[in-house]
């Protein structure tokens, strides 16, 4: 018996969840976990089901055939905890890394870090936490931008990453580069947007005076800081911290809303909605 | 076109929800949102689904005969957003009463509040929003609980109340009454349950030191302050915080947790899982 | 023996605290909360001392004369709890309104309602907390917004109003009539400032599809939506919420932040320092 | 020019911030932050001030015997950000532990390390954070647990440690250890109090069905999860999450509120008021 996560989008219609429903059973599936969502503004059907079958996954999905063709199902279905590949980038900050580094030592994260690459030496970071997982240093100007993100694009394409996690990497993505990552790249902006975007977000909330600030999980797109938000949180602050204590309480933010996001990417949890996602969480 | 809300509890078993939802499609119904949870340790298994169809209640209700019979289920099916009957108690304090009576003025509550039985006169009340609501004053002491008990019981069956709101009613209702009044009767406790049970609890909590307060709406059982949890929040406080700031900053907490939990159980979206609730919460 | 607030700004000299103390011990005062501010950045200093004592308002203050000399002190000084006049403005949306004015009659608020302008007629309103308190229905178009306003100071300087809050009254403000109220109204933006400024924010936080809504308290200024902040806060919301399901969430979070705003500002807890506040809360 | 933390208790007096507040002028000391609170219930003062001053801690000590005898106070002075010995204690789960050495490494905790304790072997931890400092396996049981904690506290004073923290340690003290490590001595029990003392407190969440679980950093006294209670923070849970989930939440919660008590302690921001505690917070 294994278990499996299936999830599919498409234009809504009539009689989906039916004939999903009915085509697992058929199968001998046993939903575990189900959640859907009609989107009323785009007549978009989301939906997520996690269940149990004696089966594989290959002949799962030849068996929901008639289904994806029915309703033109953009479906997918793997293995439940399956891990998957991630490349992680960082900078300078690394209390990001190292909390998804040690989530998924602890078994928490189903991720397969496939590397690490940081602008910045190794040496110049904090975390010792990275065993085996290769550490590419990777410099870069604005001269050797393309350079550095080919040879970025080099290592996904050669490890096979699944997921790239921008875990505080503070280099600002190329279009270009943008777009081929289109879906399958998460960044932690450290400030609740759609406030503050661009650079020094807590020096920004600081002149502004909010009284909270946040943290944005959400998927890089070719606008800086405009991509579908996946998860976001907040902490009170006061007229009373200054910039650097709004970084050191929004380290504690950035950390769980990026390891919220990432989790529940891995998990099959985020299917996105144009702009926006649609979050099957628990 | 109405649209619908359904619930269904029973023993957990493959096929349910391929066999409902085909149901509901053959009866020519439309899900707009749906909900179910599989409960392990009880092998108990509950579904909310909101659908809009041609038709009216009692033939969707005739229609889904064979899968009630079939799975046992434990099915409610009722017109979405219908005004439903509640009897609201209180004692000196109005707040959560005059805001659920705000919301139902405003149309945000599904309510239609058929009396006030308070153990206080009318006069002793801030609030004037009572409209056309009777009030009805019934004092209570311990020689007389189980008259006035009665009495509110009687309100109850003349009125076709099918919920009852204890909103900040302050006199402990007796074995037998929360009994006859299982799963329809929700209190709003004043502290973070299991914390802080009984009398006073915010000055239990001031006594205790604790660095935040709550407020807990649950399901009256003969057991005080044991019911079945159907919402809870809470507010951070500091040694500065006096009882009265406790009681204070309470009143917030108690008015939007009993909202909460008011219309999630007039839109079916809280099931009772034995001592524990089901929330489809949106 | 009667209890006073006293607050006091500055350009930061050493010895403000020593010397003030000292004042008020000499005077027999007995300091019951304190509170103070050095904001590094302008050199301000900003204080805010609760005591008792048994003299009166104007011989303490004249007492202070020679510190507010000595330092240059932008000081005041007020019997704690003292009602102060407030005038009240509302549109369709009268929760907020209701808020304010339930408080107020329980006592909580240290308010005196001394009228309440709409710009839609009474009838138009869901409460009928409204007792005594004068509504005066002054309908505004752009034509006619200079005289409207000119109204609405006759009314502040005929009542006496010290302070206007603006209980999600729709209008914008004049830059001259915002100007004229500068540090003395207060205002409800329905978002998490400063993010989705102007009309319909909940309308353009669905569009984005933000992961929490919020709203902001603040004073008024000439800019919209950019006033010193006061108060804010925020609430999770998901894919599923449609945007009268943000609405309806948020009047609850705009609810419970105007309120605090208020009643900290009634409380002389809030200092102005330049674009920012200082809030000495509990 | 260095920059001192001074704490003071004391019965509440006249006069005590005027005297205090001049002896600092007096001695050059510039004020940046103070905090004070009067306990109206137990007549104790109490305050901290963050200071400036071009002497050393020993002459201004000096320089308030006359307020510490005419006041009675319990006065504390130490240089600002100096780092402070801790012991820390751990069992299998690390994530706490983790967290703090981490804070540690990027300079955000002004904490020395001194020893790690653990009951289990070193490398039953995920961890390899630990870089110098000592790791001491002590095993325990039921018939060793006076020798083990003899041992504890022969590392204690040997090294000198001022505060021990007990970071997911889940070995009971005994009462005479406790009360040796009165006030010094910080634990993380995850379980928001006074809800769910002793073993398996998500389990026992789990059982009572919840909807929001939490963690709490207390000062450890004889008896079990009674102790001052110094921070407590929640997060909200559902009907759909299983023990292993809430084990899993409570991870984040148990983190970040060890952490903020440490740091807190550290900071001289926390003050022993019987059972309870003043924080000081920023």
């Amino acid at each position: 018996m294994s278990e499996f996560i299936m999830t599919l989008r498409c234009g809504n219609r009539s009689g989906i969840v039916a004939a999903v429903a009915g085509r697992l059973a058929a199968q001998g599936g046993d939903i575990t976990e189900a959640h859907q969502f009609d989107d009323p503004e785009t007549g978009m059907f989301f939906m997520r089901v996690a269940f149990r079958a004696e089966t594989d996954a290959a002949t799962l999905r030849a068996g929901l055939d008639e289904e994806v063709r029915r309703f033109g199902l953009d479906l997918t279905l793997r293995v439940a905890g399956a891990r998957r590949k991630v490349l992680l980038l960082v900078s300078r900050f690394d209390h990001c890394l190292g909390d998804l580094l040690y989530r998924t030592r602890i078994g928490e994260l189903p991720m397969e870090p496939v590397a690490i690459i940081g602008n910045h030496p190794r040496e110049a970071l904090n975390l010792t936490l990275m065993g085996a997982i290769p550490y590419h240093h990777l410099p870069v100007t604005a001269a050797s931008k393309r350079e550095q993100e080919a040879a970025i694009q080099r290592v996904i394409e050669e490890s096979g990453a699944e997921l790239v996690v921008l875990a505080r990497y503070m280099q600002i993505l190329s279009d270009e580069f943008s777009a081929w990552l289109s879906g399958r790249c998460i960044n932690i902006h450290h400030s609740f947007l759609p406030g503050f975007k661009g650079a020094k977000p807590y020096h920004q909330a600081h002149r502004r005076g909010v009284k909270m600030i946040g943290a944005t999980a959400h998927y890089v797109t070719g606008d800086l800081d405009e991509g579908p938000i996946i998860c976001q949180d907040v902490e009170p602050v006061s007229h009373a911290d200054t910039p650097d204590d709004l970084v050191r309480k929004g380290r504690d933010i950035e950390r769980r809303v990026l390891a919220r996001a990432v989790a529940w990417h891995l998990e099959d949890r985020v299917l996105l909605n144009k702009d926006k996602t649609v979050v099957f969480a628990r």
